[in-house]
């Protein structure tokens, strides 16, 4: 069967996103990255810049304050509002229409279909170091801290909503590092693979 | 540049012995597995049996034990002999000619080749539970366990020499999910990427 939703976990700098925008390009299928920050801003009636700065990342305080700072008396805390109205649409737009969904712990909100090929792409460093101090114009020792931070963020994150471990092999259908296989070869066994 | 050497490190059940050999055969390259256990023993002076048992998994005993016990007077265990042989035979390996290696920290071990594609193949356990049972005549029951045990003394071994996580997306080139893709397509995703 082939496989309508391809989600992309991916490294800061690995080139996830673009190869994942280039493959829903090529299949002609729906491509779902920043633009459905709008979509949960309207579920979770919070504002669009507070959804960017968090859904997906874990705040820069680290995992212990994660997991107890900032809840309410419901033992919500602003976080979680943000992660339950990611996975309502998430889970809408998987209902909806064949796509490719970067990033926001897609491959585990959308764990019980099986019609999901769940991809994570990484990197070396020297590679992504490049990549990072290209496209955010900063120096490589810049690039450096903001893959560390990113990714720690994006892990914890991960970790903390699903149990998981983040980039796990076995979490994930295909696993491609970018660096030593290029782009075009990522895209072509991605589309092999659905 | 093709890679000429591929090493395949696998979950117990997941098929990944079998594929590796089936590449092998399609490339028309060697194949190295329990093949090697003779080369290994001649080099440690160890008995094949020994290194049978002992190459690549973990004493039961646990990772404790295994980093503390048996060590004599210079500190080195029968395992860091035995693991020592093994690696100056797979160095030699893949300075002779193309080859597939299953297993034995192969990935760790060539990392500071450029030649290596490394691949880590995995499976769904209702899959490797049936796998299993199959070859090796055994009961469902008997089968998780059987893979419960092996896959812990291949991570213990594999972590302990290597400082790195056993079955992490980013140690290797490539990492298939055997049971969603099929044999078939892991063999042509593999030779594709070489």
């Amino acid at each position: 069967m082939v496989k309508r939703i391809i989600t992309i976990s991916r490294e800061f700098g690995s080139g996830g996103r673009f190869i994942g925008e280039e493959v829903a390009k090529k299949l002609g299928i729906a491509y779902y990255d920043k633009n459905i920050i709008n979509q949960i801003a309207e579920e979770s009636g919070l504002s669009p810049d507070y959804i960017q700065e968090s859904a997906e990342l874990s705040p820069k305080k680290g995992l212990f304050a994660y997991a107890f700072a900032g809840r309410d008396i419901t033992g919500k805390s602003l976080e979680d509002m943000v992660y339950e109205a990611q996975r309502k649409v998430i889970l809408e737009l998987a209902d909806k229409e064949s796509c490719v969904i970067i990033g926001r712990n897609a491959d585990f909100i959308l764990k019980d279909r099986d019609d999901v090929l769940n991809v994570f792409i990484h990197g070396d460093m020297p590679e992504k170091i490049q990549r990072i101090s290209r496209l955010y114009h900063v120096s490589e020792q810049e690039a450096v801290k903001l893959i560390a931070d990113t990714d720690k963020r994006r892990m914890t994150n991960y970790n903390f909503y699903t149990g998981q471990k983040w980039g796990k092999g076995s979490n994930y259908t295909l696993c491609l590092n970018s660096s030593q296989l290029g782009y075009d070869r990522c895209e072509a066994v991605i589309m092999e693979c659905r």
